[in-house]
């Protein structure tokens, strides 16, 4: 299990994707963007086209521990980005996060193949002024901790060039 | 002297103790944290309370380096944080900030046990709309900069895992 | 050339000065700083005056591919920063920032002597509520992972300490 962590535009995502692509295929993409709006649906259809195969991309934008779970097994699995999944479960009322973050643990931990999650790192900005940031720069970063415990390599990519903070170099 | 920055929830904190309770005890931590409102208040009574012995607790919500020089010597020093001292200082109308992180800078130099410091890092961000907070990002970043030629390790966290900056891995 | 990346008051100028400094002179100061007004006019002219022979500097708030390639053969470079650039060049409606940003790469590509450049990251914090600030982002962002695919040496400054992305250590 490795952690990608990056900031906006940094490159996460496509060095996420040569580390999946570096194993025998084929390999599961789990999406957690959410379609708010007919722009957020024209771009995640663009996403999923550019995705050749050997990729198969499924969505999980709430219910991401059950889509790790029902990967094939030994199958490598990338999820971009946890930031998503947990904005989609912070804006969603009536869940329990503490309960779904714990279902996310257990889910990575039981992963048989290899997993790649990839996630934005948030937390070296001033302390925002709207509230829900605040919240979710705390959420992200309590997040980023158990995984980081958890994960076998956890990676920081800056301007493109990954920064090893565990594990092995690749 | 060891220099801790890491982002908001990042662990620094539970890493920087871990610093300090691997040295011989009794500790000494300086809580830089101001009671402002009743919320406040019972978080840092909170907080207090979880330390155990061998931790004793000074709050120093001004004279940081009144405290740093008051510690019997030889006892290790955990400072938590930077971040919140700067900030009430920068709240306090009367104050003289160059000679406040002079008086720092000269009590760090001074310590004649284990010093450990934790600090936010801030400046990673766009830059902020609020005046206080764009003084307040640049205050932060000149005082790490002195800070860090002054330690002997500093050490950035990210998902609670520890970068070496300068000097010994741990 | 060296890409040198950092927050803000990180140091990262001094660094990338330091850099400059240890080749042999004179050395070339590529200054992007657009005097929007009178204030702005008196802190470049100061900056200007304290960065004595053998430093010679140029302003280049717009046209920065055509002060690199303008540069004598083998002379050091020094452009801070690209930040200031990249702002001025999306405040400018008429620009083509497509086309400016490829050109600037295409004359770092093209340098023939040492060139040093300075850029912020902005990245890692919370997604900003100004829609220009989140466009700046992402096009920092994108031009940081170009520069950092071309650059020799990556380095990411910290409270003044560099960390090497990519590249020798100094």
């Amino acid at each position: 299990m490795t952690l990608v962590l990056g900031g906006a535009r940094s490159g996460k995502s496509s060095y996420a994707e040569g580390l999946v692509e570096a194993q025998a295929g084929p390999w599961l993409y789990v999406a957690t963007a959410q379609a708010w709006d007919d722009e957020m649906r024209v771009r995640i259809a663009e996403h999923r086209a550019r995705r050749a195969a050997p990729w198969k991309t499924i969505d999980a934008p709430r219910d991401l521990p059950g889509a790790i779970r029902g990967a094939e097994p030994g199958r490598p699995v990338l999820v971009d980005c946890l930031t998503l999944w947990l904005t989609n479960a912070m804006l969603d009322d009536g869940a329990d996060l503490a309960a779904e973050t714990g279902a996310l643990l257990a889910a990575c931990a039981d992963a048989a193949g290899p997993l790649v999650l990839v996630s934005n790192e948030v937390g070296f900005g001033i302390v925002p002024e709207n509230a829900l940031a605040r919240r979710f720069r705390d959420e992200a970063g309590r997040l980023h901790q158990r995984l980081g415990a958890l994960a076998d390599r956890v990676v920081l990519v800056v301007a493109g060039l990954p920064m090893t903070l565990k594990g092995d170099h690749p």
